[in-house]
């Protein structure tokens, strides 16, 4: 099963991340507007997978209404669902670019076509990456002596958040497979609970061993010598290796600086934002309800009448990350990293 | 009103926090066992506040056996109540020592008396930290010419934590009335939510600014200059200045020495273990029920069938701590800082 797949009825199935664990739902996305929703009520979600999601949307878009018109209006109202992550521009350009010179009638199949293609960049990426990280993962491994080693995650970063594999959790599914005895802690990522519901649960099925913990566990675990590698996903990366990634993602990097521990960011190409620098300075942090973090499951957990704000990501400085596991494989942080490996984005 | 207090019919009245803020009830302890129990289930906490708890369930379970035998084990239930807050031990080696040279008839009158002055004892101490904080504050707030600042604190360290006034928002409440403009990040504070839940209940009932955000977000704010300051209480305190409390305490340290933003930690004297150097290494840790991770009202949070741990503290290393807020003054973290304030205990 993946996270986004074309319906023979022309819709577009998802999972509704939304009611995960608790059961397995499997809308489906009939037009542009669906798909908006579907991003911005976090239906689906991970960088990677809103990417895609934003493609397909356009595409359900331009069945109905392909002048430059609807193109631009729908481009605006699914770019507009959410800030931060950089991949849903870069998947909606694609998109734009490839169908803007075609006739209005060749488009809607063209931009399907398009979506389906990203989908599968997405999955080959995502194996790629895995595949990079799981060697990261036996090198850790063997350096610990065999004993069974620790890994840290936040937010959920796995095949929910992308088509298939995952980003962060591809390396920790492969290096199982290859018989590396690991056992991750998982951050429980309030204020939506991405880890205890999102990661726990496919950690779970795949039957890989796990703790959840606050997210306020880490930097004790890690003094303790209970963390041999952090892997994190990312929503947008800077030229030069800074990182935006679920709020908190910053403070485990500073624990793990502080211990020694090695800090890794697991993030396919497209999560690049080759136009900018200083990740503070530069990359938007989206700002979603208060009310997710004074309420929980519709019941408010908040001292009554107290006012919340609520930060979805913050921007872990690449002086804290110890390299990238890309899909083309791993590299250092921070200038000259990520342009030894992508050398032609980096000149664009 | 305060967090304690002995009643008229002989039992001793106190705020029973799990029910908070969504109602007051003052139950009754009758019985050194009741005391045990409203520690364990966390019907008090905060250190100072458990300590004094703990003073007057021993003056409780003194008046039905006051035998040596019976003092032994009724400190021993309650000194196995929870491990972590040093004020505990301290309290109740206060009440032993003054009651165990007494003939039994005399024990629980005397030990009701001591635990009656360490209440005192504790809201004179936390009116002297409210004190000598809110000059570290109007400090901060002249630097900042004029303009509302911004102090960030985690978990509760209020009246609730102690017997009246608080540790870490005693300074803040004093500020405050002496007409410094402020406002208050309060961190969640996962697993039991003592900051939405009993922090940002003190901060409305007082009407002092507030906003409640995740744990994870400190580390955001403070790279947006968002936080001024940050104050904490403290469980436990190492001679040489580390800081066990509530866990995640050490990642909003880290935070802060990252961004430049003073770090302090408020606490009583009661709370310094002299015996102990390393926080990390010598410190007991306690680990409550993952229920407290898993669940929230009683309902499952995480996905199905998937562990947790919960590690109730964390130790700030004294590097990362700017200085301590004690009822004798300011200090310096690290060697030399707490016993410039109290010399006959660091001597002792």
């Amino acid at each position: 099963m993946r996270a986004i797949w074309a319906r023979a009825d022309g819709t577009v199935g998802i999972i509704d991340q939304t009611r995960l664990p608790w059961g397995v739902e499997t809308p489906a996305l009939a037009s542009l507007e669906d798909a908006a929703r579907a991003i911005e009520v976090m239906q689906v979600r991970g960088a990677p997978l809103i990417g895609v999601t934003g493609a397909f949307g356009l595409a359900l878009g331009l069945r109905e209404d392909a002048s430059d018109g609807a193109l631009a209006a729908g481009l605006a109202r699914l770019l507009g669902t959410r800030p931060t992550a950089v991949n849903l521009a870069w998947a909606l350009e694609r998109v734009r670019a490839g169908v803007a010179p075609l006739a209005p009638g060749e488009r809607a199949a063209a931009a399907l076509g398009i979506a389906e293609a990203l989908a599968e960049e997405d999955v080959t990426a995502c194996r790629a990456i895995g595949e990079h990280g799981a060697r990261l993962i036996a090198a850790v491994a063997a350096r610990a002596g065999g004993r069974r080693i620790n890994i840290l995650t936040h937010c959920n970063a796995g095949w929910l958040a992308t088509v298939d594999w995952g980003t962060a959790l591809a390396p920790i599914y492969m290096a199982r497979e290859q018989g590396v005895d690991l056992h991750v802690w998982v951050d429980e990522t309030r204020p939506r609970n991405q880890g205890a519901a999102l990661t726990a649960f496919e950690l779970g099925q795949e039957g890989v061993p796990h703790t959840i913990v606050v997210d306020n566990a880490g930097g004790h675990l890690m003094q303790h010598g209970q963390v041999d590698l952090c892997i994190v996903g990312a929503d947008r990366i800077t030229r030069l290796g800074d990182v935006a990634n679920k709020i908190g993602t910053y403070l485990k990097a500073l624990a793990a600086a502080d211990n020694g521990v090695p800090f890794h960011v697991a993030a396919p190409s497209s999560t690049i934002d080759w136009r900018l620098a200083d990740g503070v300075a530069q990359i938007p942090i989206e700002e979603r309800s208060p009310r997710e973090v004074t309420h929980l499951a519709g019941q408010r957990v908040a001292a009554p009448g107290s006012a919340a704000a609520n930060y979805a990501f913050d921007v872990t400085p690449a002086r804290l990350i110890s390299g990238f596991i890309t899909e083309r494989g791993l590299c250092q942080a921070g200038a000259g990293g990520l342009a030894s490996l992508f050398p032609e984005a980096a000149a664009a």
